[in-house]
């Protein structure tokens, strides 16, 4: 999986961070993690090709997570996709994007498939192939959940020399791959480990959007190769963090420190902010692998 | 006045022109014209300072003309305005402004003043000491309007010396200034053409957002000494012009034309022509004031 930033900014005007917007790519799957006002522009200026985005994921609807959404859909519906796309979200946001749609005329292209989930409770909302999609909730001022994309586990990998020595057929190639020994046709087991190599080990994203500092957060998303939460304040204003049902960038990594994640991404970070450093100062004095995100900046999961 | 131009694109994806919006400052008062998605984002690339901000014109519903509108109006709540803003606009505003921040829990710091006003008749919907603004019935898919800002006449000018060889009375002078003859003690009249020096001309600037071709729109912007007016299309595209009730930048240049403007400005772009060159120098060729409008360009009315 890899994870590009497109905006890092918080609610407030703009002052030159662009608004939470992040693409997960995973295989053949583009993935998108809330829609800032904006972010068909930086989806434009970075270069990413999103045509083939079929999946949508929205956080909460507060407008610096959502205000670009409706421009988004319109755009692509301009372009004639005939595809359909799927919305993920707490409720409201069918009526967020019916209405704003009836108002000003537009008619999709294409099938919009809402899927308005409960924020406070941790299920499984999306599955394919290659992995599957969990809310976390997450503790907000309004019904607000991160996604946690976790993949499948993977295939073993053939030891492609043993293909030729067994004669093994090509159709019991799937079974091998999944853990089976092979009988030979004289009765001969051979074991699977002679076979094949352990599969690659599944890797696991979370996204924490907004969100106060909550145990329950490291619980859900313990062992994840790459956490990205939001880091609105430094400790100076842990205050109101609290009040703001936001979190310090100390917070943030005391989340990862107690969920033992790969890695951690600071986000969302409030204008009144120019310089970050102290943000990552602080994480780090708590979690080692800590990092600020960066827009346009790519991270492998 | 002077037009500050924020974006020049039309609808469809962001190709790196941005959404139609514009700055009209007229004395001390700022308008905004339109509000496409990233306004507010233009507004802080370019530097204006948009706290005094008072009203806010939309031509109509669509979303390269509205969709930034809910961010603006967020922005400045976060910012704890309190000073009124007043939307003008074609009915629906309120519906998609209201449902938005009902939705998405945004109580708003500031009162808001919907004007929803008729697209197809021509009526002064503002005015103020300075300048009227009047509907320009535009010809488009949805009820849309231009707007024309006109400034009322303004006082003459006092020839100072003249004060004081008549020794004028201070609370005389708004009557001299607006034309009046003055009458001296001993009964003799001084003709005001003594007294005071002609008045600046008044100055006015029409802004026509999206439209068909329209003889009535010259009829309604005659002698505007700057006319902005949108060229969608190139003349080899004046068929989907018609049907997607657009202009092509030679039918804009036959409006400035026929109303006899003094300049043209030309914008509206589609995302189809990276180069404008064809867009100049086909509205040249019918009325030789025009340009092409630029993100960031200013320009005096």
């Amino acid at each position: 999986m890899l994870l590009t930033i497109l905006g890092t900014g918080s609610g407030g005007p703009f002052l030159g961070r662009n608004f939470t917007s992040q693409i997960l790519r995973a295989g053949n799957d583009l993935f998108l993690l809330d829609c800032g006002e904006g972010t068909q522009m930086q989806l434009f200026r970075l270069g990413v090709r999103y045509d083939r985005l079929r999946h949508i994921f929205i956080s909460h609807l507060h407008g610096d997570h959502v205000f670009g959404l409706v421009g988004l859909l319109t755009s692509f519906s301009l372009k004639n996709r005939t595809a359909p796309l799927a919305l993920y979200s707490p409720p409201g946001l069918r009526e967020l994007v019916e209405t704003t749609f009836r108002v000003c005329g537009v008619r999709l292209s294409y099938r919009l498939d809402f899927n308005e989930v409960e924020a406070d409770v941790s299920s499984r909302v999306f599955e394919n192939a290659g992995l599957e999609v969990w809310t976390v909730p997450l503790r907000h001022r309004v019904p607000c959940t991160g996604w946690l994309f976790r993949e499948k586990p993977r295939p073993r990998h053939m030891r492609g020399e043993m293909i030729e020595v067994y004669s093994i057929p090509y159709e019991k190639i799937p079974a091998l791959k999944a853990g089976a020994d092979l009988t030979l046709p004289d009765g001969r087991v051979i074991p699977n480990r002679e076979l094949t190599t352990p599969s690659d080990p599944p890797r696991a994203y979370a996204f924490c959007s907004d969100t106060a500092f909550s145990e329950a957060v490291a619980d859900m998303v313990r062992g994840v190769d790459l956490l990205y939460h939001e880091a609105t304040f430094t400790s100076d204003e842990e205050e109101e963090a609290a009040f703001s049902f936001h979190s310090t960038a100390g917070q943030a990594a005391e989340i990862a420190r107690r969920a033992g994640v790969g890695r951690l991404l600071l986000g969302h970070f409030s204008g009144r902010y120019q310089d970050l450093e102290q943000h990552l100062r602080e994480a780090r004095a708590v979690f080692d692998a800590a990092d600020l995100a960066e827009e346009g900046g790519h991270y492998e999961v």
